[in-house]
């Protein structure tokens, strides 16, 4: 039998509910796990399970080469690192921030001897180290530290490189949340417009899913307008079809007793595009207008 | 060799983008047309395909048992029906109304001896009378109009019959609209947010229809929790952790330069709804919240 490969021996920054759940995947995993929290009891199950609980961030960070840092957001990643030797580290940032600050992390990491990997993880705690379960994380920064630790970061979920940029993998998250955003609101209206009707939520459910989930390919044709800069050629229904059967939905709405607010904003948008003269485009071009 | 079954024959009342797209799927199919168009013009290409065109309303009424509609709007079907003997009519209805308009057209069907059923549909004219594009129809009011025609009503695009309630195609029809709106709102926010970064808008359109698909289910545990009228049990991600998202989507749409207009409502409407001491609950609360 051969000897098993060992494990890649890692720190954990930050025991909330998702680097707790990191935590406990790599555990799971058998990797020598070193744990740091600014509130020390939060520890405690972590020992019991067999981490080494580190005193202090910087402790924590002299423990192990691979870092991983998930903290509640990147002002408390800036305090716990504060002073922290990091040189020689490779440091796995899966704080949930902006690009920008994304940036600003890596920036730091580099002045202090430090390879920086970005992380955004596109995933419920629950969903993490469950295989299956669907989530996954995007990177972006040094392709070498995800390189070099493949292998340790698919331990909770699979991860998925987006570039150099360091920035790249939260505006990647940011932008699925904000798009999701974007389609629990209309999931929402179209609840409110059936609620008080003798239509079974979940006989209606299943048509709701069915339809979003054949509308939501029409992201491929939009990056395919995007790069051709035309919006106009082949398009079947355009904005001013689209703007036509607005009235409808408001009205249904009136009908229904139910609050337009969710929708108007992106009725408002077609309206001034269209108001622009471009009434033959498809939606495309609403990105264009969002961008001032 | 057996006789062909004859196919029924029917009147198609509007020859617009989808009542051209209809009476050109019956044609197709053998079935004996009248058609009839306010604007006389648009009817001689179907004289050309065998169709027989009526000079008026209430002579293509006269022509078929079965009759299809297809105007702008409710208003032009009460026009265009104004004064005509509907009596022993089957009235199928397809022009895009809101509920209480199908209501009032079912009640001005039974005033007058049709038997009538409405119908929403889920498609654009290019996917009409092509099977396996996904197109169908929502129908709702007389069960045996829509038994009785079934084959008929399929050769454009198939049928899913939604109830009693004149009404109901309707508003299946305008809820998943609305939903879709919510949706194409996210997916336009999210294209901006990348809009000017060296992403590929082709590499990120498939993270992104992966990621709304994968999303859309959601609906189903929002019936779920309607159902049950609990909207707290076992729920993993709270509205109150779904908020503390909210300054990260805001900062990265001011970091990009995007206008966060589509986010703003249904962000309100979550912290209005976590105000309301509601913050332990997934978002389905915010549909109740949307009804007053």
């Amino acid at each position: 039998m051969p000897a098993p490969t060992p494990k890649t021996p890692l720190a954990v920054l930050g025991l909330g509910a998702m680097g707790g759940a990191l935590a406990r995947a790599w555990l799971a995993a058998g990797h020598p796990l070193t744990v740091w929290n600014r509130t020390p009891s939060r520890a405690e199950p972590f020992a019991a399970a067999g981490a080494t609980v580190a005193a202090s961030a910087a402790e924590a960070v002299a423990a192990a080469e691979l870092v991983v840092v998930c903290l509640l957001d990147h002002a408390s990643v800036e305090e716990a690192l504060a002073g922290v030797d990091l040189a020689g580290r490779d440091l796995v940032d899966l704080t949930t921030t902006t690009p920008a600050e994304a940036r600003a992390g890596a920036a730091r990491a580099a002045e202090r001897g430090a390879r920086f990997l970005a992380g955004g993880v596109m995933a419920i705690p629950p969903m993490i180290g469950v295989p299956g379960a669907g989530g996954y994380v995007f990177y972006s920064g040094s392709r070498d530290v995800f390189d070099a630790h493949g292998d340790t970061l698919a331990v909770p979920a699979a991860g998925r490189y987006t570039g150099a940029d360091a920035g790249f993998a939260a505006l990647h998250d940011v932008a699925l949340l904000s798009a999701m955003t974007g389609m629990f609101a209309g999931i929402t209206h179209a609840f409110a417009l059936v609620r008080e009707e003798a239509i079974e939520p979940t006989a209606f459910a299943p048509l709701l899913a069915e339809w979003l989930t054949a509308m939501a390919p029409t992201a491929h044709r939009t990056a395919a307008q995007l790069v051709a800069g035309d919006y106009v050629s082949g398009v079947a229904s355009t904005l001013t079809m689209q703007l036509a059967g607005a009235p409808t939905l408001l009205r249904t709405a009136a009908e229904q007793g139910v609050s337009p607010e969710l929708l108007l904003p992106y009725l408002a948008l077609m309206e001034r595009r269209v108001a622009g003269g471009h009434g033959n485009e498809s939606g495309t071009g609403l990105i264009d207008l969002l961008r001032g």
